[in-house]
């Protein structure tokens, strides 16, 4: 997490005073709970609100820093300092709990948190995408496997694909962050000895969380290393629409290209560049959140009840991976957004290979036409191929062969050149992705 | 994958035999549906399944190993050899089909049949821990943090927090499948100028699948990459539970071992060793199957409508991953029936410190009793270091410290002492991992 | 390691009969040491090898694994059936040894052989990329960063830079070979009680290897984690160029392409397609051997004086990442060799731009003749836009623009536009790298 | 990159102020040697030095970000802004250099500035080892193997096993820092055509680097890739030793404890609680720097001469992994420093088996005595199985054993329980690893 991708709104879930509030507002709920169920006296719980309700400010940050750095223990600098407000009342605070219980829920809280935005981003994403897609839906273009031409799609389709994939890390990001909403308020070790479970069931509730079925003083970290690696799969996805625009940007292509503001360079020493360079940052970022996994999932074997080896690894994940993110998806939603598309490119690119993209209708209309599926494909492949070689026209070619010219009159040959053929399902797939078309 | 890990159930979906039968039945569905929809004549789909459902053999298998040497194209050598099976009709069968549309809906059969398989595994691991954990419900054992001992749970409560870990897992895996369940009969570059798109359709529904929104020629391999981080989660649970297993049989723990056969031998050398191999070679697997998230997301990024590079990632991480993951789970299922607990043990580790575990009760009933949270924690401090560093008996030391006594009367401290205090909300916490107590 | 992938120089080295006949060797030459050094009688070390210096069958290997069955130890059982062929002197064999002296030299002899096969395969690699760098040197063609045009280079440049990629990968794979070609014959936890470290020092010499200087009953495992780490690296570097080849053989480009066998089929559906299959292939297979790079690293934290938990681990990443990276390699190689480059096309990509690719010297030439830097740049990136928004020629918008025109006479602007201007220091590249050129 | 876990030392090297002098250098160096070959006036450079060489402050990098908001390019920036201190001759600065050459010199030489931080961190740690190896180089202790007791060692031999495990992290780094101290000023796609050569030879004297043989606009990224795994695998290490130490401080084991000071609190809740908290923060650490190894790998394979994806990459991962490392080292070797070793604990842990970890002894004994290995196993293994299943004492059972006595009496059996028999090579493997004893 530096600063240079990094949004505000993000990374001020991973300042000191947005983790001490909710620090606060886990023990100050907690009290109310213990009130209620007779433990604490009830006016000391509303004493606790009324003078420890004020804003966490970075003056406060560094004063529970200055006790920190003498106990060595972050959660009992933080009572120490809340005490210097509450006063005597303060005895009554963290009562029966356990500096995890604290410490987790407060890490649940921040990622769902960060969970939020993150979906507020791939909606950002969606919704570029989908206005993109329609847009561009009939925009004949070559489609490409293993980098070669194929057979035509359309440009539309391009978009409406990463929608798709974009949908589906969506539902997934939903579901990790169930998987991370939890609240553990079971004290040390878990067992409740020292707290009554009401108390969690409570604080829970009024963080919009769920209890932790069963935690052993710390939450279990399957649920943090499930949602890293989801963070991870998106972050995948990012690169794998980044690679998509680089390619169309690189000058022998070049039917898009990033949005290239005035005033803006490209190179130091060459003033003509216009590099794709937001896309190659964010195939960068995807390489950093993907790094985060593998930690995040050897946090999950914790020694017996708990040791504090995840610790360290998630004050570093959990702001850098979500930041990261967030900074990345943001970045991509607008390349997405202002990406300029050249038609004429498009066009030019798909007649590149003189017809031979048309080789696979050909081939079906020899096989129906009778000629073993064998003798079609080498029919199809001898005339192709002197294309590749000799830049022939790919029609002009199988005109010209007798064997072919048996089976299909030169007529019926032209007709099958037609691209039409290729888009005629582009509304059912439109359909399918967006329930629209 | 090494047949050292592997169990026969797992690695026969992997063999070619599996492979090519799921490739026929693509095939062989898809001509039903081109029948159908009268691309194809209704007698030549017939005639495909009669003469084309015969089983593979490693004969025919060798027979395709043998025409792709030629054609270096292994979709093309199995078309090839049904072809010498069906005769004529051969010609229908792939009709406006790619190779990606066979192995793509291939490998996800093969998946969805792993899954089904670890579904199966997490299953027994489940009724494992169940099953132990009802019976240790009471067994009163050391809980510790920071591998310290800290206060007490009960053997019972370690297994319910791996039984709710496993249900997540368990969870995660469905989702997971759910994610790679589906079908792309799409053509070349996924446009279905070739192929209907009512042939997908009826291809998925007869293989259980769903078919796929947009596909791009491939199957998009987000979905891959889900599945894979899933059982690297999966397999992170599975070494922390190894690791506590290898804990608690350590020399000086021994509170729990691998059952330990008649004949078997811990150690070349030194004839009296017991050693926890299975567990230690869990976490070796573990690694292993985590090893495999990375790679798996470095798919995602294909080129355009796709590249092959996931190709090779696949054909050996798709085998590696679920068959040493199934080997595992089976293996920890076994260790887990058959652990042998020594009660004992766990009697004496958890009165070896001499009370100490009782110090944040202590804690509490001071500050409940006036004294500050401050004064309370150093009071109590101060009598447990001594016990720490002279092995004093720290009930002995409370009753004799005059700011505690003020506070406190000896037999109220006396009181303090009890394992129950511990114990009692063992019953809630299993009513919530499995719904009873 | 999968039959597909792998080369059977490289497997042998990880079949049972190879690894059984080194661990006959470290306990036969360990046995000469002992017998020298008076621990066991002289002619009970001449029987041992007359009698067991027999080869590892099959047969032999499946006698040892049913041994194994029942006493669940490689080790014993290896030493059982070696007793069967040795009969009572095999009472001497393996004398004050620990299993872990057996198979952890052993690992580190089949590491060393498999380092050596890789090290010729470097060779093979580098030989290629010097041959072709030789007969491609001054072939001009474009240099790109970001995918867009920047300056000319030379094919033979492109190969002399992964020369001297290799060359650093070719030393730091020595220097991992050095790191793990050690020895250990330490007995239990290592401190040489029962055997004397003059035994060790025989083995290692017998070997070819060092003497471990302080082992704990294991070879520690940093040394294979730098081991495989560096084939990580490797990979990553076969990775680089089969990207570049993947570029070079894109549609739009099209520089060069990976030879096609006559025979050869691109799709099954499109006959008209030449894919880079291998270089994809070889993407993968680094995405796989990087994917082994972590579970090596999380080998190194053994418990104590050792656990097991490495072996699983190993004994699938030992081959796979040896047999893998050597196939990869080898696949590399063949394709340098036989990669078919396009002349024409290099030429004609390289005019594309209409000589945008000389921005930087004219603004270096605008600068040298007084014109400030920031407006020399803004003077150039003014025409180069044109050029790319309006397919303009860049020669004749410089000669049309005053400012320009005022600094340099067209004259002189046209020798700027000058290709041998870019390869003048192309001798001076290849000497640095091939210490000719 | 955190403050927590952050040396000032190290992360100076990191801030823009530390960059932006590099920058400097490398310009102002490199118009020396421009001007020596008389590209441009020999005053011109003079004065670039007189004027440029102020020191940069904050205000000046946040002027530099100023511009760069505009412009969108680093170097541009930084160059503009010099100019504003330089005055006209700044027109001679960056003379046909591009912003590569900057940006990659200045990321080497920051890397080098690191790893001679790291170096003398490793030489810390070493000097920590070598002095708790001597001093406790005769205290005998447990070795345990699988975590279940072996054979005796001492806590001296531990020690020096990890400064072997260290020596060899320092060789590995310094191998990798020769390989990224090298420097680029070639130019755009690495040509010369608008520097020469002499010009890069320069600038990496002055700045103890190395030319770079043949760079394509970037230095390649293989050499970075070899350093952050090396960092990897130094981490691996770090968290071997933190888990040795974890272990050893385990309530149940507490031979040694990390120093815990006065007013330090171990846990909120239970305030006996004295925890491993140093140690299990590096296992968290090392967790991190791994995390980094693989995003550097994917660096590796640039498209073309350069994309600048690597660049996110490596402003995260250069402070992150060279940050957390350098704290984590500076904090192993204070918990070496300053470890608590409790020798009473160690010599009743060294009994606690009843004289079992004599068992190989006996079965040599036994071999030598003419008993068959496999027989003599048995005997131990009967005789050991007992202790482990009885508690009973193994010497007794042996001379009680009729099998046994029959070959050795009990007086020769008493002699084989003898430490000292465990420790006489102690100083054999002393001088292997310090060269004395």
């Amino acid at each position: 997490m530096i600063p240079r991708y990094s949004r505000a709104e993000m990374t001020k879930i991973w300042e000191p005073e947005n983790r001490f509030r909710i620090w606060f507002e886990i023990e100050a709920h907690a009290c109310d709970a213990l009130a209620e169920i007779g433990v604490i006296p009830k006016d000391s719980a509303r004493i606790i609100w009324e003078k420890g309700d004020i804003p966490y400010t970075p003056a406060r940050s560094a004063r529970i820093d200055e006790i920190e750095a003498e106990t060595k223990h972050d959660v009992i600098a933080f009572l120490t300092e809340l005490a210097e407000h509450i006063g005597p009342e303060s005895r009554f605070v963290h009562q029966g709990m356990t500096s995890s219980d604290v410490l987790d829920t407060c890490l649940n809280v921040q990622l769902t948190q960060a969970a939020d935005i993150l979906l507020a981003d791939l909606d950002r994403v969606l919704n570029a995408l989908e206005k993109r897609a329609f847009e561009l839906k009939d925009v004949v273009c070559m489609g490409r496997s293993h980098g070669i031409h194929a057979e035509p799609v359309t440009m539309g389709l391009k978009f409406a694909t990463f929608h798709a994939e974009f949908q589906r890390n969506r539902r997934r990001l939903k579901s990790a962050r169930e998987d991370i909403a939890t609240c553990a308020i079971s004290g040390a070790v878990g067992t409740f000895a020292n707290i009554d479970p009401r108390v969690e069931e409570h604080v829970a509730a009024k963080l919009g969380l769920k209890p932790e079925p069963v935690s052993t003083q710390v939450i279990p970290r399957d649920r943090h290393a499930q949602f890293f690696a989801t963070l991870g799969v998106i972050a995948s996805s990012v690169e794998h629409l980044a690679i998509e625009i680089r390619h169309l940007q690189r000058t022998e292509v070049r039917e898009a290209e990033e949005y290239f503001s005035p005033g803006q360079k490209g190179s130091s020493a060459m003033p003509h560049k216009r590099n794709p360079v937001l896309t190659e940052n964010l195939t960068g970022l995807a390489r950093i959140v993907r790094g985060m996994v593998i930690p995040a999932m050897e946090n999950v074997a914790l020694w017996h009840e708990r040791d504090i080896s995840h610790s360290s690894v998630e004050r570093m994940i959990g702001p850098d991976a979500t930041v990261t993110l967030d900074f990345a998806l943001n970045r991509l939603a607008g390349v997405v957004e202002k990406l300029v598309v050249y038609p004429e490119a498009v066009a030019k690119n798909l007649n590149q290979l003189g017809g031979l993209v048309f080789s696979q209708r050909v081939l079906l209309a020899l096989t129906q036409a009778g000629m073993s599926r064998e003798d079609s494909y080498k029919a199809v492949q001898r005339n192709a191929m002197k294309v590749w070689l000799e830049s022939a026209n790919f029609l002009d070619l199988l005109k010209a062969d007798s064997e072919v010219a048996a089976k299909i009159p030169a007529k019926t040959l032209e007709e099958l050149f037609d691209l039409r053929y290729h888009t005629k399902h582009v509304d059912t797939i439109f359909k399918r992705v967006f329930g629209r078309a």
